[in-house]
């Protein structure tokens, strides 16, 4: 999947800032790309984005109409209906992360036709994958692993991807998740793949590099220790190979996201990541933990992450609150550029 | 998926026996539900079974008709499709292994439609599953699970149900694959699953049991070391939360179907099976190997499978050659009967 930039954030009448989640996320890290935001009546979130037209949009060089949205109930709003047509015949594509797809409603798909425009369905998948082979591919990678659901792994590597480019270091974010489609403008929402095809979509998501030192830095999803989920975990660690790969930790949690489950400690996340890493790459190696502390007062935080570090002799840092720059200062020491 | 038996058998014009594989398997494990075959001419495979019209085995009460053809394009030859839509008139349903959708075909959806009878698609799955809970659910599981794929998981679980039954025990086989599906007339080809349902899925396949002592007999895929089809191996093993599996092997094979990895020992699948296994089953334990010797003589047969049982301290059988039922008194002695 391949979304164009830039973008126009279409947020509908949504009734809180929760709803239009994954728009913030795209503003947060690709701000650059958001032209502007189109609101209905009665919409209570605000991107601090200018609050444009589709027309003005369009002349200003937006490509694709973002639907920003979460909708519960899997419908499509009516009342959403006539800016998404405006937009595709303005001649802009669509790209949505709703749970229906845009062609299901026959105005958007008859305007989508007559225009020639593209439907991006980030949570679907038509894509048709081979099966993967764990072969070895040139350049690195990086993989976020967790304890559990939403603990930070898309951030974390949003947050290297940033800080890598900053040294010069040549490392691009690899998208596995809708909001991480959007940011990335490429990739594949691998929870939404058939089952068979997990770790070939992860390959085709991270292909070889050009260069033996280019990284790629693979959003991680689930966890190995999810009751629901360990199977996409798995089928994304065979996938993308890593090299390296952060453990993503929340300290409070007490039970798995939507189960019973205790969560695993960082041990025995490191421990069967590296078991059934080893599969497909043998040299595979933790370089980091990234924490959300954001339950815990900034001493504590601080104290918390120094016992990991002391703990695990891995970098430990939060990467909303204190930056990633020891894990990529570990990364560089442990990766050393391919001589010339 | 609910396929209701007796089963008329279609054929086609398929050129060789492997192209009706699906079929065999039926015919092999369900002998009593296939009242007749259908064969086009130039049809090259013969299920030993009576050669009937679609009449003949409407009259004789057949329900559904299988079409029990592999085709590798992933066409519907269209010169099955008066079979078929004779078929769906008569009053039966037809059920397919194909890559592609029955409805696919204008003729056979508008019969199907006009004749209120059922399309089954056992390949494709546009059922709604809930995320796996991975909680205790009440009865017994036995799953097999592998050092490759194609070791005879399948083949291992059907014995197995065969033999537990003859000695009174209550034990199902339950299928994850299309011919699995076929042989137990429900099921999910669990590799078609979206992958963030795969455990689900297994959950709804192998639902609490009404008694503690019913066993089911869950048919494994794939393999964790497989880095094609991990994800699917991991979410079966904690959707189905086994309390024994059998680990299914052939000797002979170097590398795995389909890539370039050498086979894992048979002791690394028990560690890593009972390592992954015991989030959703702390008890998990193995209980026998099955080893496909065909590629060995009868004598090296069995001074291999002596070898495995002094080595592992379980029970090895090739079960085509020399039957289950050492593996059957192993799960007897481990899980003895709850009192009364």
């Amino acid at each position: 999947m391949q979304i164009d930039p830039p973008y126009l954030m279409f947020l509908g009448d949504v009734p809180d800032k929760l709803a239009a989640k994954t728009a913030y996320g795209i503003v947060d890290w690709r701000r650059e790309w958001c032209l502007g935001q189109v609101r209905l009546p009665g919409c209570q979130a605000d991107l601090s984005l200018p609050d444009v037209t589709v027309k003005d949009a369009h002349a200003k060089g937006a490509r694709t109409m973002i639907v920003g949205i979460v909708n519960a109930g899997g419908v499509l709003n009516p009342g959403w209906v006539p800016t998404i047509v405006e937009a595709l015949e303005t001649g802009m594509d669509v790209a949505s992360g709703l749970h229906i797809r845009l062609d299901s409603n026959p105005e958007i798909a008859a305007a989508a036709k007559a225009h020639g425009r593209k439907l991006h369905d980030v949570r679907m998948s038509d894509q048709h994958f081979a099966t993967g082979k764990g072969t070895k591919r040139q350049g690195r990678r990086l993989l976020t692993v967790g304890t559990d659901c939403s603990v930070g792994k898309k951030y974390t590597v949003l947050a290297l991807e940033k800080v890598m480019r900053a040294r010069g270091l040549d490392a691009d974010f690899r998208a596995t998740g809708q909001t991480g489609v959007f940011i990335s403008g490429r990739g594949v929402a691998i929870d939404a793949v058939v089952a068979d095809f997990i770790s070939g979509a992860v390959e085709w998501i991270s292909p070889a590099a050009e260069s033996p030192d280019h990284w790629d830095l693979v959003e991680g999803q689930g966890s190995l220790f999810h009751p629901s989920f360990s199977g996409v975990t798995l089928g994304l660690l065979h996938g993308a190979q890593p090299d390296a790969f952060v453990i993503c930790h929340e300290p409070t949690r007490k039970t798995m996201r939507g189960v019973q489950h205790p969560l695993p400690s960082i041990q025995e996340v490191i421990d069967l990541t590296i078991r059934c890493g080893q599969l497909t790459n043998p040299a595979i190696r933790p370089v980091g933990i990234a924490v959300n502390t954001q339950a815990l007062g900034e001493e504590e935080a601080r104290a918390y992450l120094a016992g990991l570090e002391k703990e695990y002799g891995l970098p430990a840092t939060d990467p909303i609150r204190f930056g990633v720059e020891g894990i990529v200062d570990r990364v560089v020491a442990d990766f050393p550029a391919t001589p010339a």
